[in-house]
């Protein structure tokens, strides 16, 4: 047992034996907002009517708030951020492209239920950062965690219309395969081995618990 | 001669005359801003460096607080943004179509022209609006409002291409017309009319200075 002396809430599974290298797990978790940021963005600029917009746009600054948080702890660290996110850009940028969607209602869902249960995933793998560095990354992706905005366009979107519910389960479905896959890579390329599996097998069933709570929230099945 | 009681720095051009209503101001510059952030973060996504991400991602997100520091204002004095905006999203939007370019950099040039000359625009006119709401708005649009990082690209890539130089200044000879048209609309939108051209005209003379400047900045010849 270490002690940690660490003050802020760490989720309740423990990932201590779990510990992921701060470098990595930096350049992950902000270039994933970076790419959470471009895509909010584009769906800011897609969107119809001009209360989505300004809807979508405070959703867009959240997730870059969380990127550039995330930029100046690499750089408290001594890293140079774009350096420390190069190596992880064209696994991320493939993962978003996988998860982009077919349409604008996709694009949202996606966005919704990714940044969710990554949110989720690197709050808990947090957990594991040596010299009491979990806390603070904890902290930086509670922020606007909810994503209240865009979970109501698509609740209002889902009880108009019944077809675009069902499409949109389905598609909820298989992004979040993928977002699965994408979060094991996350433990191997934050340096952990391939044993180290086992153990992280609580947190996937929590952050699988956190999407179903997510779907049903907006009337979809899992 | 009004007393203004104004505190803050007001632009040299007088134009107490012109006296534009502070809703439609707001909206216009709220939706501009919106628009800009729209494009600067569509140019981060585009980007095929992460270092240029970053630059970017910067550049967008100061866009996005002068939008939303905008969208308080509206709110502060009485108006629904989303209500307030919504008469010139049209307009704005078929002006962002216009000048967004065939290609990354000539959209990158366009950010930085249009954003530089109707930020200078914009500040200008903030000198008629009535109740010392003035200043505020100048100090709104201050922000950020050098755009090095996109300057910084951009001087790389033209010193790098001359082709691309020339290029570029084509293009942005052709994007200050349009950008002069959209400032010329703004000022009727605001509930000024035709005959108050003649005021605005020394107004002109100053944002296309600054334009020239901008584009001299860049290697390129105006």
């Amino acid at each position: 047992m270490r002690s940690r002396g660490e003050s802020a809430p760490l989720p309740k599974v423990n990932l201590a034996e779990l510990t992921p290298k701060l470098m990595p797990y930096l350049g992950q978790a902000a270039y994933l907002q970076l790419s959470f940021f471009e895509a909010a963005s584009r769906l800011t600029a897609e969107a119809v009517e001009v209360q989505d917009k300004l809807a979508l746009a405070l959703t867009a600054g959240q997730m870059l708030d969380k990127h550039q948080q995330l930029v100046a702890e690499i750089h408290r660290h001594g890293g140079v951020p774009s350096e420390v996110m190069e190596p992880f850009a064209a696994r991320i940028d493939g993962y978003s492209a996988m998860v982009r969607g077919a349409n604008w209602h996709e694009s949202l869902t996606s966005i919704y239920l990714t940044a969710g249960l990554l949110d989720d995933f690197f709050t808990f793998l947090a957990a594991g950062l040596a010299n009491g560095n979990g806390p603070k990354m904890v902290q930086i992706h509670a922020l606007g965690s909810q994503r209240k905005e865009i979970a109501q366009i698509l609740s209002r979107a889902i009880s108009a219309d019944q077809r675009l519910g069902s499409q949109l389960a389905m598609w909820g479905r298989r992004v979040v395969g993928d977002t699965l896959l994408m979060a094991r890579s996350a433990i191997h390329q934050s340096g952990n081995a391939v044993s180290d599996e086992l153990k992280i097998e609580p947190v996937f069933t929590e952050v699988i618990a956190a999407h179903t709570r997510r779907m049903d929230g907006l009337g979809l099945t899992a």
